[in-house]
């Protein structure tokens, strides 16, 4: 590839375009390409898989030089995993590899089939639902209710993008920013454009990603999202924590009523182990700035979830300390309501409601801490915290789940 | 790209043949490849899709100098869109992109997952049901009477030609045709081989379809087909008509009732307009032949479409003036039935059953008709309704629709 | 392409490989490649198809000289066909070409979905159910007993490869091997491994097949399997018979039990025949090795299919007649099980249970015979079955299917 001759500020590069009919199949570009003031080796790599399930999915890996991370634009802009120095970002699902969508049935396994994909660090569940398989009610395109069947945690993680554009600041701070379009729409249906922006910095520990969701109907529409950040190891092992300022937390169902006492703590892998859910409301500064950590045993590695309540005020803990094999994770959820059934977190009044051509915004920043700074993370934690004592609710309560 | 040099009357291109394992990714044709007694800037592109819901989809433009149009070989040999002179032809569904059928699951959205792929100008329902989804009774492979679930519109159009071939009249009156061959087939179920031929003329307004649908099996099978034509501006918009010659039109349910007066007058985009579908028996020649109308409010730009009662005796107006978001989009279907659930229209005697072997031909022409041409063309539909007055149901008829 | 310069004893070649993202499009070797002590004229050719329900699909053909056969990563590594001198090794299904399994939706047609892509001559059925549809209970994810529907002959066939590796033999006795790794695997639910070794030698009439079928769950897992494998001419004919060695044969329906006195004998094709199936017990020597062959009326063609009792132990008979053009085949299916649905099978204790990491092995040989091989092959059957004299059940019994 020849050096590129730069008269702007801003690199750009449209990988995927399907109005334009624009597709590239594999590209790469890196400190080689371009000269930047930085001594960081950083690379964007975008590729084509082929075979197995992953046949015709497109990836593109992204290494700010100190961070790497791979997107998935055929899975709905989602991040598979990543690498901060030495620590693996991500988990170890039993399916190892990426699925294309067109292998996914949502509405199989009783609406489970979201699952048969489900491998990624972060992945969003949305937007139509985003929450348990379940019935809602409709009016259809007859006029007449209609009762129709969502499955779990909804469509956007298996639609691939239809636009996908890469940026690259020439100028400090350098910020490498892959940007895309997925659309959830249907006739007669929902109809929802998520503009995602993925940013990094060049030699930074975060990722940050910008999503704006329209609705592009002239009719309102309930929207659902909730990002599914998932950890194994490093950062989750027997000891590790949970450092989060908590206003209140609700155990789901008697698996995690048996065990609210350590709800923020994780054990190790344990075979047969059966997921515990716990909701929870957390405090932010006094903008609704908030964040959560997952800590190691030791405290000297950390990863952070930083966001708005104002965009997500509800945050779901999913512990799911299995063994090795069956997938040791756990996830932490920040999203717009609690992954129930839409029907009941309708009722609870946590669905959003979107007007024609309203948008939504949701940003969320995920920070890796090694040594020091995970004390120093945990600080500010601890400050948002303050002197308010986290409710502990010990039973099933009916705002959070069905009885 | 060399001249050809021809000896023969006809060129002729393979493009698809799965059987022999033939497949061209790119091809193109045109004016300057072959030198026709002929001044139209004409040509033949055929592309294969990649990013977002229409990767791998094989598409094939066809102009003839003065129309073009998309003919989508992956998505049953439908014609997604149009273009005579300044005039769109198609409409403007809220997906944008063309869909692999391999993103479509039928039995989805209670039975509704066909919508999810649906935007084309011309696209077919059936072959082994084409109407509402519902419940039907087969018997099946182990001699027991099965309830199956039929899903929307049947799966014709969500299944890729096995065989595709372009041929080019080199003397006059140089039509140029594209055939393809789809499989609608499984093991102990349908098996309906149907060969349509896309035909088109130099510099002519006109297409014409010509399907042969062809029971495999050695048993008899029930066949249903309808052409679903659906169009947008500038041939509908607020005060547009359907010129049709009509013998009767009954309203399906309450919100067709209500507006059984203005049935064939087209409003304006309205935003949660509800979709009003009139079932209608029309009046044709003395061979059946019969032609309606869409024609603009000043009556400069009509689309007609052109065939015989004996092969589409029965002809739906689906009337969904929504918004321009939700797709504001009129529906000329002429069928072999009315797109009511299979059950109810064997009941009625409108389900075709084919003996082995047996075939079924259905001929369609579009054309396009600006300034003078379509006061012409509105005279001759009324010579066919001539001094016959339509029949106007004004409630649900146990015949055409469900109580 | 270039001789290649050998200096160990086997030549490799890795075709796909998903974990390193390996994938070869386009490989032919033959014995033009490489020089063997052995006149053959063998090869081997992975291709790519593209076009109509086949579209990105991966095929393997084999040919040792004698016997051809395609083997299709996509679909489970199955084998799709095979010719061994002048017989096709196959059938003819009215599904001609290879179905991807992105356009198989298992859980539509009321759990029949499997039924759009059956055309193989050797498919395997499984590995989480392999029988008929139905409902199952299983512990989910939450602790809870749920209720599932698992859909005919389970998911293995239609899973793609996520390995394929090539081997040659360079010495006598000049095996090919084709290596295949699928995972049936799913957040939440199974997860095996198959590793698959698809064997045959140069000149020689036979292929055998070895799986090694592991469990990688921490958790005990059910695990079914029957190799589906389907015979249409010239091996099926008006007057073939089944020569195998019978302990106990039972009807399933009254269709069978109609029939159960020539339930051995085979009739030629007849439009609209209603499948008869019948559940075997076999004899084996004193390893529990068995065999069955399918003879033609003549006594000169016959297919064997030779496997353990141990492994595989129980053994079912799908008659189904039919006229040519709806799939004139008959199955042989050795399985760990009757193709029952799997509670029902349970019930039985037919169902194996694989403790964490423990394997199940099976190993399956087809090999073709012809003139006077056929009756050295009937006659060792004939050994097997020795003085023993089947037990002929005329009623349909509750072990073997529901009333």
């Amino acid at each position: 590839m020849n050096r590129f001759i730069m008269n702007k500020k801003i690199f750009r590069k449209t990988i995927i375009d399907t109005a334009s009919q624009t597709y590239i199949e594999d590209w790469k570009i890196s400190n080689k390409d371009i000269e930047l003031e930085s001594n960081y080796e950083w690379y964007i790599h975008k590729k084509r898989l082929y075979g197995g399930k992953q046949d015709n999915i497109d990836i593109i890996e992204v290494n700010n030089g100190s961070l790497s991370f791979i997107i998935v634009p055929t899975r709905g802009m989602g991040i598979w995993k990543g690498k901060f120095k030495d620590c693996f970002l991500g988990w170890e699902s039993p399916i190892k590899q990426l699925v294309n969508p067109c292998y996914i049935k949502l509405e199989e396994r009783g609406g489970l089939g979201w699952l048969d994909g489900f491998n990624e660090w972060i992945v969003r569940c949305g937007l139509e639902n985003n929450g348990a398989p379940g019935e809602d009610i409709i009016i259809d395109n007859m006029g007449r209710e209609k009762k129709v069947f969502l499955p779990l945690h909804g469509k956007i993680a298996n639609i691939p993008a239809d636009k996908v554009e890469i940026s690259i600041d020439l100028e400090k701070k350098f910020e490498i920013n892959v940007n895309g379009i997925v659309y959830e729409r249907s006739m007669f249906g929902s109809n929802f454009k998520m503009s995602t922006s993925i940013v990094t910095e060049l030699g930074s520990n975060w990722i940050k990603i910008k999503d704006v969701i329209e609705n592009l109907r002239a009719i309102p529409s309930e929207m659902q999202l909730i990002y599914h950040c998932n950890y194994g190891e490093p950062f989750l092992e027997d000891g590790s924590t949970l450092i989060a300022p908590i206003k209140r937390v609700v155990p789901r169902d008697k698996y995690a009523i048996e065990n609210i006492d350590s709800f923020s703590y994780f054990s190790g892998p344990k075979p047969g182990f059966i997921e515990q859910v716990y909701f929870l409301e957390l405090l932010g500064d006094d903008e609704g700035k908030t964040m959560v950590m997952l800590k190691n045993k030791e405290g000297i590695k950390g990863t952070s979830i930083s966001f708005s309540l104002k965009q997500l005020p509800y945050f779901t803990l999913w512990k799911n300390t299995a063994s090795y094999e069956d997938g040791y994770v756990v996830g932490l959820e920040p999203g717009t309501n609690f992954p129930n059934n839409r029907a009941f977190e309708r009722e609870k009044g946590r669905v959003v409601k979107l007007a024609p051509n309203a948008k939504y915004i949701a940003e969320i920043t995920f920070a890796v801490h090694l040594d020091k700074e995970v004390e120093e993370i945990e600080e500010y934690i601890k400050k948002l915290q303050g002197r308010i004592k986290p409710e502990i609710i010990r039973n099933v309560h009916p705002d959070f789940s069905k009885a």
